[in-house]
C-alpha cells in the first residue's frame, strides 16, 4: 500500500513490526501454536480440506457448502501473516499442501469454487445475491496475497490472478458481461489487495465496478432472479438493505443490513476511494462511519444488534442480552476503521479500532485459543438461555464458547486478525510516523532514506506509561504522532525527560512531536487510566439508569463467577470508590476493578412477588473483569451495563 | 351454586346485585349498548354467525374455523348476563335468532360443531389435542346456562344437554368409550355449570373424568395421534406442559403452558374439588395458585409472559415489553380466583381477583368499548414496533387496539366478564355476608329466612370511603365480612359512627363485624389510598432498579401522550412527592398521579453515543394514569415500571 492524494498515511507492514508485550504477544503465540492447528483440524474433520479434491458425488453425505472455501482461505491468510513474523515449518507445510489442492481444483477456465464445481455446476455465477461465490473468491485472493507476502510463494497468487481474470471476463460494465456484484461483499477489498500486490489495474477497475454498480436500477438481483425463473420479491433477506444494495453506495447514509457484509463493503469503498481519489466515495464512507459509530455501535465495538439477519436495526437500538454483535462484524469494523484512519490520520478511527480490538473482537476467542464466540452479548442470563434451549432446542448460537460452528466464519477471521495485528500499530506519512496502538515491541522504518527504529516499552493496556526510544541511523527530522486516546483526559508527554505542553501538539487526536531526532531520544507518554463510569446516549433505552466501567481501552463486565448470578439486581452507587488491583493469576493476568455495590436482601421477600418499596439492600464486594476475558470460567450470567445505585 | 363441605361461600348471583357507581356502571352500559352490538356485527361480517347455517361447501372461501363456535358462544353468554340485569329487546332478539341457528345446526345424534360438520366431518373428535371441539362445546354450555338463567329460555340449554349427553356417550372411563380429554380446557368448568343448572350428575362426573384423566400414562394424546397415523412427538406445542397434560393434575405444582388453558383447567379443578369434596384436588389448586401468583404474575394481574405459546415460562420471568399477558388469561385468572375465594373466604384470592379486574383485564377493552387489546404489555416502545412491522410485516398482535382479531377470543370474553361483574362482588356463607369488591349499588340477600338489603355508597376506586347501610326486614344476626385489601395498610371501620378496632375483627383478610343488624345500621370503611411505590422481587430481572406506582387497586403507568416518548430515560427519585388530582375530563375521569421526575438533557449529547457519566438531568413534570386506561389516545410509548432516580 502506498500513499495517494487522498490517503496520506501508509500502514507499516507486518514484517517491520515486533510485538513483545505481555498482552498481545502471548495471544499471537497461542494463535500460532494452538488456534491455527486446531482450526486446520476442524476444517479437516468437517470435510472442508478434502472437499478441494472435488471428489464429492451427488448422493454422498456432507455436500460441500457454498461458503466452505472461505474457511480454508481465511486459515491460509492467517498462516501467511503468522509466517511473516514467526517462521513455523509445520504450519507452512500444512498450508502448502492445502494450496496445492486448491491449485489442482482450479478449472481450465480459471474458475475456482468447490460447491459450484461438484454440487451445482449448472448454477455457476447464476445467483450472486445469495450464493457467496465472489465472497469465497475474495477470501482466497486475500489468502493469496497474505501467503505471497508472508512466504514469497506465488503459487496461490497466480491461481487467484487467473480466477480474478476469469471473473473479470464474466462480470463488468462491458458489452457481453453481466453487470453483477456480490450479495455478500468481500471481493471488493480483496481485489484492491490483489491490485496492490500485482499492479494489475484491471483488478482495481473490477473492484470499482462492483462498488459503483451496487444498488443501481434496474436492480441486478432482480434481473438475475428473473433469469433463474424466481420472483425477486421472494428474497429471504427481506429487502435489499440486507446486503447494502438498497441504494447506490454513494447515496447510502446509514449502516444497514448484515453487519459483516456492510463492513466488507465499506472497507472496499474506502480502498477504492483511496486508490482512485474518489471524493464522493470517501464522503459516503464518512457519512456511514458517522451513523455506525454514533448511533449503532456497542460500547464493546460490537455492531449488528439483531440476530435476525445478523444485522443493523435502527439508531440507538442496542439491546444487551439480545445483542448479536457477531465477532466477524467487530473484526470487519477494525478493517474499515484502519482504512479510514489512513486517509488523514484522524484518531476517531483509531479510537474505534482500539475499542473493537481490545473488547468485542478479543471476546470472540477464549484465552486458551481453542473456543470461540460467534455472538458477543453485553448481558447474559443463563437461566433464560437454559430455559429456551430446553423448550425450543439448542439455539443456533449460544452465549457459551464453542470449538467450531457449522457456519465457521468467525474462528479463522479472528485468527487472521491476531496474526496480522502488527500491521495495525503504526503508519507513516510524509515525514510523519504515527503510533496508533501502544504495544511493547519495536518497528523498523525508512524515513527520507534513513533507517529509523522505534523501541516501545509499555505495559499497555494495564500500565499507564509508554516510553518510545527513537533510534535513527543518523539525526532525522520527522514528526512522531502519538495517539492520545479519546478515553484519556489527562495525557502527559515528556521528551527526554522534559514535560511538554500537549495541547499545542494536538492534531486530529494525535500529539505530534516534530524534531530532528537523535539516536537515543526518548518520549514518555503518560495515559492515566482512572476507572471511568460511562453512560450511553439517553435514546439507548437498554442502558437508561445504567453505567459501564472502563479503564484505559478496556470495557469491563461483571461475571457470575465473581459476583453471583442475577447481576441486574446489583447496583453501583455513583459515588462508590472504584479500586484497581492487578491479579496475575486470574484469566491470564488482568487488572480487576473492585467496588462496594448493593444487592437487595432476598431474606426479606419470602413468597411475595411485589411489595412496597423498601430501600433495604446489603453491601457487596463487586469485582469487574475486562469484557474480553469473560466466558473463560464456568458459564454464567454476565453484565456490562450496571445499574446505578 | 350452593355451599358444600369444602366450599363455605356461595357467590350472590347477578340478579340480586345492582351496580350504580361511576366506574363500572358506565362500562356495563357501554358493554351492552356498544360492545355487544359491535361484536355481533364482527361475528356477522366475518361469517361466524352464518356459519351456523352449515351451508359452507368444500372449495368455497372462508371455511368455518375450528374455534369459531366459541366466539358466538361467548357473545350469547355475555348477552345472557346482560339481560339478567338490563333487559334489552334488541339484544335478546339477536341472541334468540342465533340460538335458533345453533339449535338447527345440531346433528341427529346431538353432535354440534360447525367446522367438524361441514369442513372435516370425517375427523370428528379424532384430534382432541389440537382441534378445540370440547372447548367450543364448553363455551356453548356456559352460554346455555347464562342465557337460561338470564332469560328463563331453555332452548339452548336443552340443545347443550343433548350435546353433553352425546359427548358423555363417546368419552369417559367406561368400556367402549375413549379416555380422551380436551387439549384446550374449558368444558370442565362448563360441565359443572351445566350440572348445577340441571342437577344432572353425569355432567359433573364427566367433568371429573376430564380432570382426573388428564396427564395419565399412557398419554391419551399419544394414543390418539398414533390412531391418526401421526407421530406424537411432532406435536407443534412442544411438550405436553403446553396444554397442562405433562402430569396428572394432582401432581402439577407450577403454572405451565398456555395460560388461558391453564386458567380454565384450574377453574374446572376448583369446581370439581368443590362439588366432590376432593381434598387432593383442592390442594393441587392451592399449590398451583401459590406458584402462579407468587412467581409468575404481572403486577397488572396479567399472566403468560411469552408470546411464543401464549404461555407461562419460568419463575420470575416477567419481561415488560415482550409481555404477552393475554386479556383472556387475566380473565381466566379472575374466574379461578373467584372459585378459590369461595372455599373459605381467604382474601388472598380476592386481592388477586381485584388486581386483575381493575388492571390487566380492563386494559383489554378501550374506553369506548369498540377496540381491544389481545396482549397487555407493561412497556411499549413504538419505535421498535414500527421498525419490526416495516421490516418483518405486521405482527400477529400489535400493542395498539383493534376492533377484532382473526383469533377473536378476547373481545367476547371481556364482554361476558363485564356483563357478569355483579356476580363477583358478594358471597354468602352461614350467617356471613362477604363483600369482596367495593362497588356502589346494592344487593338483596336472604339470611335465615329474612330479606336483607345492603346499600353501598362509595366512589371506589377513586374515593377512600365505603358506606354500607344494612336493611334487614327485621333485626337479623350475621357477620358482615368486609375485605381489607392487601394494598391498604391503615384501614378503619366505624359502625354507626363509632370507630371499631379493626385487628380483632380480622379473619383471612376480612374484617368481620358480627352483630344483630337493625334496619339502618351503617358501617363505614375507610381505605386510605396513598400512592405507593412497589418493587418487584429481586429475581424479576426486568424490574430491578424500577418501581411501579399504585393507588388503591389501580396500577399506574406513564404514557407518551403525557410524558413524551422514550420513557425509560425518565427516573423518579425515591423521595419525590406523589400528588393526586382527579381529572374529570381525562380518559373518562381518572385520578392522576403527579410527580417531579428527571430526564437526561439531550442537548448535552450531540453526536456522542457514550460519554463519562455526568448526572446532568432536567426536572420534568411526570403524570401517571391508571394502567387500565392506557392506549386510548394517540398510540405511543408506555411504561409501568419506572426507573428509580
Amino acid at each position: 500500500m502506498h500513499a495517494t492524494n487522498f490517503r496520506k498515511l501508509t500502514p507499516v507492514s507486518l514484517k517491520g513490526v515486533t510485538i513483545a508485550d505481555r498482552f498481545w504477544a502471548p495471544r499471537q503465540e497461542v494463535n500460532r501454536t494452538v488456534t491455527l492447528p486446531a482450526e486446520y483440524e476442524q476444517c479437516k474433520k468437517t470435510g472442508r480440506i478434502d472437499a478441494w479434491k472435488l471428489d464429492w458425488k451427488p448422493g454422498q453425505p456432507n455436500p460441500p457448502h457454498h461458503f466452505w472455501d472461505s474457511d480454508t482461505a481465511k486459515w491460509i491468510e492467517a498462516v501467511g501473516y503468522s509466517l511473516a513474523t514467526h517462521p513455523d515449518q509445520e504450519l507452512e507445510e500444512l498450508a502448502d499442501a492445502v494450496i496445492d489442492m486448491i491449485a489442482d481444483a482450479q478449472q481450465e477456465d480459471g474458475y475456482l469454487n468447490i460447491h459450484f464445481t461438484v454440487v451445482e455446476p449448472q448454477n455457476r455465477l447464476r445467483n450472486l445475491r445469495d450464493m457467496h461465490e465472489l465472497y469465497c473468491a475474495g477470501h482466497l485472493m486475500e489468502a493469496a496475497v497474505s501467503y505471497y507476502e508472508g512466504t514469497g510463494k506465488r503459487k496461490l497468487l497466480d491461481v487467484m490472478c487467473r480466477y480474478a481474470d476469469y471473473i473479470d471476463s464474466v462480470l463488468g460494465p462491458e458489452e457481453g458481461k453481466k453487470r453483477g456484484y456480490p450479495g455478500h461483499e468481500e471481493i471488493e477489498p480483496a481485489l484492491v489487495k490483489l491490485y496492490r500486490a500485482t499492479g494489475e489495474q484491471r483488478y482495481l477497475k473490477l473492484a470499482k465496478f462492483f462498488v459503483d454498480e451496487r444498488g443501481r436500477r434496474p436492480h441486478f438481483f432482480d434481473l438475475e432472479a428473473r433469469e433463474r425463473g424466481e420472483d425477486p420479491a421472494a428474497h429471504r433477506g427481506g429487502g435489499y438493505d440486507y446486503n447494502q444494495s438498497h441504494l447506490p453506495v454513494r447515496e447510502q447514509t446509514t449502516g444497514e443490513g448484515h453487519a459483516v457484509r456492510a463492513m466488507y463493503l465499506y472497507s472496499g469503498m474506502a480502498d477504492v476511494a483511496a486508490e482512485t481519489d474518489d471524493e464522493t466515495l470517501l464522503a459516503a464512507c464518512e457519512r456511514l462511519w458517522g451513523n455506525v459509530t454514533q448511533r449503532r455501535l456497542y460500547i464493546t465495538g460490537g455492531i449488528g444488534s439483531s440476530a435476525r439477519g445478523e444485522r443493523f436495526t435502527y439508531d440507538y437500538e442496542l439491546p444487551n442480552d439480545a445483542a448479536y454483535a457477531e465477532t466477524c462484524a467487530a473484526i470487519g469494523l477494525v478493517f474499515w476503521a484502519h482504512r479510514m484512519l489512513q486517509f488523514d490520520g484522524n484518531a476517531v478511527y483509531a479510537d474505534v479500532m482500539e475499542r473493537a480490538l481490545y473488547n468485542g473482537v478479543l471476546s470472540g476467542i477464549s484465552l486458551d485459543g481453542r473456543r470461540f464466540l460467534y455472538v458477543n452479548p453485553l448481558e447474559v442470563d443463563m437461566q433464560a438461555h437454559r430455559h429456551k434451549a430446553e423448550r425450543f432446542g439448542r439455539p443456533r448460537f449460544s452465549p457459551t464458547r464453542q470449538e467450531w460452528f457449522s457456519c465457521a466464519c468467525c474462528p479463522p477471521n479472528i485468527a487472521r486478525l491476531l496474526a496480522s495485528l502488527g500491521a495495525y500499530i503504526y503508519s507513516q506519512a510524509e515525514k510523519e510516523v504515527y503510533v496508533h496502538l501502544y504495544v511493547e515491541g519495536s518497528v523498523e522504518l525508512g524515513i527520507d532514506g534513513h533507517a529509523v527504529a522505534l523501541q516501545v516499552e509499555t505495559d499497555y493496556p494495564w500500565g499507564e506509561t509508554v516510553t518510545i526510544a527513537v533510534h535513527p541511523d543518523q539525526a532525522t527530522g520527522f514528526s512522531l504522532a502519538l495517539r492520545i486516546p479519546a478515553w484519556c483526559r489527562a495525557a502527559e508527554v515528556q521528551v527526554n525527560g522534559e514535560q511538554v505542553g500537549i495541547k499545542p501538539l494536538m492534531d486530529k487526536g494525535y500529539a505530534k512531536i516534530r524534531r530532528v531526532w537523535q539516536r537515543g531520544d526518548e518520549v514518555t507518554l503518560r495515559l492515566p487510566m482512572d476507572v471511568v463510569r460511562l453512560e450511553a446516549h439517553p435514546a439507548v433505552r437498554a442502558n437508561c439508569g445504567r453505567i459501564a466501567l472502563h479503564r484505559g481501552p478496556l470495557i469491563y463486565c461483571l461475571e457470575e463467577a465473581d459476583n453471583g448470578g442475577n447481576l441486574r439486581d446489583i447496583s453501583l452507587p455513583d459515588d462508590a470508590e472504584l479500586r484497581v488491583t492487578f491479579d496475575e493469576n486470574l484469566l491470564g493476568g488482568i487488572a480487576v476493578i473492585h467496588a462496594e455495590g448493593k444487592r437487595r436482601d432476598l431474606s426479606r421477600w419470602k413468597d411475595r412477588l411485589y411489595q412496597p418499596l423498601s430501600s433495604a439492600t446489603r453491601t457487596i464486594a463487586l469485582k469487574a473483569i475486562p469484557y474480553y476475558a469473560w466466558s473463560n470460567r464456568t458459564p454464567g450470567d454476565m453484565l456490562v451495563w450496571i445499574g446505578r445505585g
